[in-house]
């Protein structure tokens, strides 16, 4: 029951990358599960991986291979995420890159391995090979929505966004694709994204433009709270549209990291739309803060309160809890009588308590919406902060209750 | 379904304490909502308060009037939280105390008040006139489980210990109610616990021990993470057994501290046995930390992890879940390869990842249970933290999702 979310549509190829996807039988259901996103020599890449320190075997070969050459394909698996592995699920991720490296010709460092799924089984390294055999044959500019498709786990819809922008008189294409549906997904070990563009980009600042990117994009989301052992975010860059370089700050580089932001934050929302048991999405803003950490941290508070979450669900405009999170966010010298609440347009707390001019009605019809902004203005300073989140639900406990049975 | 709870049994009079409690119609069921506990002239007393910024207007009032003299009288209504509720909720709170100062025949600041049920609305000041003027007549030294009753919102079982020990050869009782649910009642707002003994002990060390007591026992609670507008815990001590007064370390001391502690603890479970749609009762040990610290943060992300507390519902042994919640509680250089965690006695995981023993119907075992203990040894140094929380279930949405339908 995403909120808000559809079918992925016109999807552009990047000129560079070829995308291939079949089912290796990893997952039960016959549907893909394995995916190659194959990279034009030359090719640039940006990578984030997650903080968590139970990081799975993929996550530490990719940043090996990362640290050794420039990638050439990317190999993603979904149905099993090679986590609490041990030595068996390193030596898994490595044999994997070898195989792809054989079948497309490159050196096994240049392959970047990805898998998503259920924590602490070692991936069926039969069913890898045969299918990393039939990839090649497979590969076609135009699969993105194949790909998006391939590396779903539990998502209910495949998520990917394309957009241009104009480098120097020239058109270069960003496109993308992203899975999750929570946060963490326990036994299924979660969120990745893969963005390619056919721009030129200087390595280094390829990086700096997706840390950009991803600071006020997939760093702005949360489900539950649980952080993934398999989270990963990469952007490559082809050069393939000769454009430019860009390689530091200026116009162009400004443009184009502007839609790169747009192109992640339309991602991480449809992560967020597609939550487990999401019946609402709630954009949080937290404004006039002293700094942006206290403004995130009020934001995180409300998203992550179990009880502002069920209030959200229930529809209740629930004024007493958002303001109660408020409360133990641990600001310094909080003056809670400074404060104002918003639900979207309606302000429903201000003076320690109820808005004088709120009427229930009032925040009701807009909490009754599928989409709703909490807003909270601090009046401590000129920060802000914006977080997604989604409600909690019957359906969340249901599927997080009974995923493994 | 309270988990392991059942109406307290014996509960003994602490000489120099009375108790009443009837019903004013602050509730709508006709239940008592309304106490009154009055103290022997010359006790004294010991406070610790929410640390929530948004603190309700009774919390307020008794910080005040704790600062003035040592209380003769607490009177707390359930039913109503008087939080939110700006300048008439201070007035209101001191209007009450004025009123039963009248009654009982003391100064105002002599009595503090204490408010429990929905937010953001006011008192019912004519009903709170009338039943405190009842008050004084209901008396009685033997209404220890009335009062546990009266303080109730929404919990399932009223909450009260007993315990005795010996101080220099007189026998002093320490007896105790609290009340919650939750850790906090969003429209309940939520924790109080009121303990009195008969011991004669030093107002600043009555201070010290009640800290000491509550820092193991209702600080190592969790049952959403929530923390409330309302909270307190209050411990009176009349000194009426005529016991040798504790004023600082000794063997006594040590003794009253241990008891005053048991009692702490049985009552803070007894909360989280009560928790909103409970039905299993957990205790996580993190030992072998570096400090406390760092094992009280490993304790509490694996207690708010939605994750793993629905897994507790689903009986699911589900420890790529609890490692996950490890792994992101963001400890220095952790190496997730030493630790070592178990269901009871059961290792799950060693070498970061499942044990190389562990078997599925072991855990699965253990997880059948209503009352588990997951322990995770850290191995980085000698230091631990016990924290006790329940499960996410249906139940948990239901009441909050439902509460003010």
């Amino acid at each position: 029951m995403a909120v808000g979310l559809s079918e992925p549509e016109n999807l552009l190829p990047v000129a560079g990358v070829e995308l291939a996807a079949i089912s290796a039988g990893i997952k039960a259901n016959q549907q893909d599960d394995l995916v190659l996103l194959k990279l034009e020599q030359g090719s640039c890449c940006a990578a984030v991986f997650t903080r968590n320190a139970f990081c799975a075997a993929p996550v530490i070969i990719a940043r090996e291979h990362l640290k050794l050459a420039s990638p050439r394909a990317l190999l993603i698996n979904s149905g099993n995420a090679n986590a609490g592995t041990g030595e068996q699920g390193l030596e898994d991720a490595r044999q994997s890159c070898a195989l792809v490296a054989e079948v497309i010709g490159c050196e096994p460092q240049e392959v970047l391995p990805f898998s998503t799924g259920v924590i602490g089984e070692n991936l069926p390294m039969q069913k890898l090979q045969s299918g990393i055999a039939r990839l090649p044959g497979k590969l076609g500019a135009d699969n993105w929505l194949l790909a998006a498709r391939g590396i779903m786990t539990t998502d209910t819809l495949a998520k990917a966004v394309s957009s241009t922008v104009t480098v120097d008189a020239t058109e270069v294409t960003i496109t993308g694709i992203a899975k999750g549906a929570g946060m963490i997904r326990p036994d299924m070990a979660t969120m990745l994204a893969f963005i390619s563009t056919d721009a030129t980009v200087e390595p280094d600042w390829l990086q700096q433009c997706l840390h950009a990117a991803v600071k006020i994009s997939f760093n702005c989301i949360t489900v539950d709270g649980d952080t993934s052992t398999n989270d990963a975010c990469i952007l490559t860059a082809t050069g393939a549209s000769g454009s430019r370089m860009l390689a530091g700050e200026c116009d162009d580089s400004k443009q184009f990291v502007q839609v790169l932001t747009d192109v992640c934050t339309r991602l991480a929302q449809a992560i967020v739309r597609d939550g487990e048991g999401a019946s609402k999405f709630v954009t949080i803003i937290v404004d006039s803060a002293a700094d942006e950490a206290e403004a995130r941290r009020v934001a995180y508070t409300i998203a992550h309160s179990p009880l502002v979450k069920t209030a959200l669900f229930a529809s209740d405009p629930n004024w007493g809890r958002i303001l109660a999170a408020v409360g133990r966010a641990a600001l310094d010298d909080l003056d809670i009588d400074t404060i104002r609440i918003f639900l979207d347009d309606v302000c429903i707390v201000s003076n320690g308590g109820r808005d004088a001019a709120y009427q229930e009605d009032m925040g009701q019809q807009v909490m009754s919406q599928d989409e709703i902004t909490i807003r909270v203005e601090l009046n401590r300073g000129e920060q802000q902060a914006t977080v997604w989140t989604s409600d909690l639900s019957y359906d969340y406990v249901k599927i997080n209750a009974e995923y493994r049975t």
